[in-house]
């Protein structure tokens, strides 16, 4: 595989709303343009790429890592982000998602949207003209499974290929965990769902990622038996409370979950591998879903993966910028020079 | 004409609160900027004319247009904006608007700011050391009528000067109903405001455009009646809820303007006019002041318009922050490099 | 004193949290940075020397010098400043303050923080990898001092060293009232806190200025005693009425201090000197502690003193950025390639 070259030349679709609608090959497209780019720049190396490009930031919901990892990403790239907190911009209030959406096309380079419904980001994505990626709905968080899928590359054991790899999610149906069975089934991965009856993914969610692994290899798994831990690579969680305007008090969520998916050390030694990495997609709720001793222990890779949310926003910007083969070349030109 | 050359070599005041502050050629000078500026962006050309200057952007009402266009204006220049969004700094309250102006006056090199009352703007403009732009009061919207002007000068029939234009404001007597007044009579057009009693342009503010028709040819007429509307150029609308503290519950604002003053086919058709253009400043009610039809039909440039905002704010920055001639060199001998 | 070389290479500290952290010749270098910096671009000149880099702004509490300070100083260094405004971000609310310290760590390359709680700032200081500069607790306020300092060093008595200057305090014991003192003792000035009993300041802040005093002379005094304006070079005050969650209704803080304590024309002449400045950290509560007699009037620093924050953050910024000699000489080696 030369790392220099991708696959496709361009993205088969102006925007970024589901990894659904790409295919293998553009998905590691992004993950290579991304990887690129961060050793790069790790080097040393600066790029200019998005030079007075601008990239709209538009909250429903609050966030810290994908609002600091796409601004911190526009401006490494040598563009701006500009955030429309939630609040500033309110879809479909004072005017419909679909004017806001043709007003800031014609303003903007591309438009980055965490939205409350699903419905809203595809709203935006079918009248902006400009590319438009989504930063989680209460569909799925495609950001988040880039960041993810890169760090599991991170940490591949050395005598794996990806599609060996075993990747267990504890806990709760959120949306990071359909996310995360759409990008490990999409690279042939195989993957588990282990959580409480009742809060599994659901099979409109299962039948996506079984339709990944017919045709990429992989499997899916959804099971409230502590046996599907044994032989996991990863072990990821997120918190109990749910999202948005269906979080659960914590006298309901408590005895749903605690103690049985605490990730904690038992958690952890019922794998049943020593190299078994945790991965959270943050924010945690220490002492619920993961003990101190997990998060903090060195078998954590989880302040590695909240590191990847950046490297992964600059290779959707990037990729979805429409500049990504330009970009390569140009970072190995640049490398070649500096020899 | 010669699009290169202003008539000006800079702005007669230091502050851009109130096109009757300056006569038409000044005016111009401002479209002239922004035009051609546009052009070269638009060609691929990138600026770095406000390279490290920062405009402080303070709102004391939510904005989506005036802020996303500031803000991608001034990085497509090079330079950075500071969002202060409303709750940031209250005007007035911990401290006098006096010192806010004369402390960013210290900090950054030009100030836009959205007040709720007019004397604010006027206080920041006469204690802040540098330029100071009117993003819109409760009196009037200059930013949006350099948009606005733009917008028409690009839509001209192909057989018509612009003294020889009629443009129809419908509907309620906003401070965009009287911006539009201001500046389509500065540059000698025909203006009318078709509205019901009631809600037509105050004495006041006619008063203004009566005194512009005088230097520059042109009309102004305010009426409830129809007729108005035969041979106009440009239909223009803007909500019915009013703004600010004054907004009106929607049963009142619908018995006094639907449907006679809904912008619909019906009323397009009214102007006889086959090559009729539509414009609103946005964001739009549809199905209240316009409907789909009008508001997605291809008379309509209320798109271009609203993208147009952008233009004139770059046009706005660079003449204001004291660089407009020396920049049109400097495009027109980067354009004169690149053959 | 050669200007162009520090004394230090780099800081010994990652972070800038507390005056008391550095010795004098620390606070010098840090100063010397700021003031180096300032002129340069006052003369035309512009730096890159931040590129790319990217500040995390988080503000438990408003701000409007903070904050646009920061963000203007990094613009004008080539970076970025992210704000993350009250609210945004919530310490130790979603995640622990230490899991925040961790991630922005991994996305930017500084950050800088308004804090409720002083133990804020030292734990975003202790998990975060990068540097954390304190942009105010309810302790102190060192980047305010850095910017005092330089306003003192500005407006010095042309017959006057630095350690013969006296500059009192008046009125209530903030957090700026204590830095203040441990600005000017670390320089060996005299300080007096001319203030009600029961709004002194503490035996705790008074310990910290007079160990400077042992090592670098000047003195402390604190007392309720008028004469102790005699002989002063500098009044400083600051508002009545406490900050955050500890502000005091107004009839009872004007029974504590008004009118004795207010900076008025007869304050000021008690000083018995001609040449004494006014300072004030601002925003003001004119008529309360000051009257605009003082603030507008010429013996009044204020204003220089608030574009002063700009020139402070700018030295922080490069200095903790780590960068501060080599920007030193890339600044010599401009000026001398623009002779």
């Amino acid at each position: 595989m030369d790392i220099y070259q991708l696959t496709n030349k361009s993205p088969s679709r102006k925007d970024f709303l589901d990894t659904t609608d790409f295919d293998q090959a553009e998905i590691l497209d992004i993950v290579k343009t991304a990887v690129i780019v961060r050793d790069y720049i790790k080097s040393g190396g600066t790029l200019d790429t998005l030079y007075h490009k601008n990239l709209a930031m538009l909250f429903e919901q609050k966030s810290t890592r994908t609002r600091v990892s796409f601004e911190v990403a526009m401006s490494q790239l040598g563009g701006h982000a500009l955030n429309l907190a939630p609040g500033a911009i309110q879809l479909g209030a004072h005017e419909t998602i679909e004017d806001t959406a043709q007003v800031l096309g014609r303003m903007c380079d591309m438009i980055m949207s965490r939205v409350d419904r699903h419905e809203s980001i595809l709203a935006l994505a079918k009248y902006a003209k400009v590319p438009v990626i989504n930063g989680m709905s209460d569909y799925n968080h495609p950001t988040q499974e880039i960041g993810d899928i890169i760090t599991i590359l991170d940490n591949l054991p050395a005598d794996r290929k990806w599609n060996d790899v075993k990747v267990v999610f504890v806990g709760d149906c959120t949306q990071v965990c359909a996310s995360l069975m759409m990008i490990t089934t999409k690279l042939g991965m195989n993957y588990v769902h282990y959580g409480p009856e009742g809060k599994l993914l659901s099979e409109e969610y299962q039948k996506i990622g079984r339709e990944n692994c017919e045709k990429y290899g992989g499997s899916v798994t959804v099971t409230s038996d502590r046996e599907a831990l044994k032989g996991a690579d990863f072990v990821y969680t997120d918190v109990w409370y749910g999202l948005y305007d269906k979080e659960t008090p914590k006298e309901v969520y408590m005895k749903d979950f605690y103690p049985t998916f605490q990730v904690n050390d038992d958690l952890m030694n019922a794998t049943e591998n020593e190299n078994v990495k945790f991965m959270h997609c943050l924010p945690a709720n220490r002492g619920e879903e993961v003990t101190d001793s997990v998060m903090d222990g060195e078998k954590s890779v989880c302040f590695d993966q909240a590191e990847n949310r950046l490297t992964a926003q600059r290779g959707l910007c990037l990729y979805f910028g429409g500049v990504a083969q330009a970009t390569l070349d140009e970072i190995k030109s640049k490398k070649e020079g500096n020899n």
